[in-house]
């Protein structure tokens, strides 16, 4: 069982959402985060630095909003709607468009790329399912 | 002068963008960043922090967005419009909602949320500004 | 297989140090982040907040530091030694102090405490194992 | 007055230390992430990128230790030496790092390195000034 869903199952203000919507929320905005500022990393030490400007940039948007959104889902406590809400929609139109830049390197050879389009694509659905839990 | 301003000034990739909005912005995100987590603090050490509990809540998912759109209105380079008016929009929800709960209990004389609640409404204001700037 | 390891397997700039110890280092500082996280939110949320409030405070600045080495432990390219160990040297003292907190709590029944204690524990290995692979 | 040091003036957890070298270093810290994140983009935007791969690596540790411990110095409510101790030492070692390397480069005629530098510098004094006032 992963520390999410452990800190999940132990929180005294229990989520009135699908827990296993959550967790996979959670968990996928920290592995977002994690290989977008990784990729980020990775396009710096590449010898065609030039043509992955535009992916460094959007992989850093996208690992702070994921680490942001991340931690407000990981909160139980008084939850606003509202403001988990606009988290979510900001991170996954983050998660789409740096998704869709690495996919276009990863079609090249990129691996790294290939490797962080994944996490944002699977953090942009867990951002989408979680915004069907939480009542507008 | 402030740090903000200078590195507009001297970025090789100059905004298309209003630099007062933007440089206003910048700081305005990165001081409410900063008192939204003073204020989670403050409350913290109060007696009657049972009733802070929403505030608390507030003020972190604040400064975690702040501190993210502060970072993203801090890069020009290959801007990608839809992610910077996304964290705008979270940004701007997040000030808005906080800074409420903030006022409410700067009414029943709480001084660090009058302080904050102030920070939140001027970085509200910023980030709807910036909104005009970036074309959708 | 994790992302953390399939970003360091597909990384152009190859880590000198022993993978399986930096992959560790690069989870476990995530995964702290997030129970450090969800431990202060589910403090908020006890009846007895009054006695947790070093123990949220503890919960904060240890997600900070982990979040913060996390990224930077995830980062290959131009790696400065100084600056990698003194963030581990940061990070694992942060979850020494949070760890012997939560461990109190965790004695008295918060189940919370309890798996954030766990994260902290082998966030803190991780981190001094990672410090004897990085060289002074 | 800044809003760190109204939300210092207005906490119920006054600091045992000299007021205006916390509220120096507090927005030493705000703005020395801020400068790091904006010369990691200007940067970016630069003909000669490949020849500042280390100074984006560095501006992005430097941001990261920076914000991190901004947050955990505007902490007043019960504050861990230790932890603040070392988090103030990795702050410390990363802006001088970055400062060298922006200060290399600031000589070459990068001005947003030489904006970058001073905001290292001053970031590194405050912090050292405020190690001397934390007690080990």
């Amino acid at each position: 069982m992963s520390f999410a869903q452990r800190m999940i199952e132990t929180s005294p203000a229990p989520p009135s959402i699908d827990r296993d919507v959550l967790v996979e929320c959670i968990r996928a905005c920290f592995d977002c985060a994690q290989a977008c500022t990784a990729c980020a990393d990775s396009c710096l030490a590449e010898p065609n630095i030039a043509e992955l400007v535009r992916c460094i940039r959007l992989n850093l948007d996208c690992a702070d909003l994921c680490a942001a959104t991340g931690r407000i889902v990981s909160r139980q406590t008084a939850l606003e709607a509202q403001v988990v809400r606009s988290a979510l929609q900001a991170c996954a139109t983050a998660c789409r468009v740096c998704g869709d830049e690495c996919d276009m390197h990863a079609r090249r050879g990129m691996q790294h790329c290939a490797v962080c389009a994944e996490a944002c694509r699977r953090c942009q659905r867990a951002c989408d399912a979680l915004l069907t839990q939480v009542a507008a």
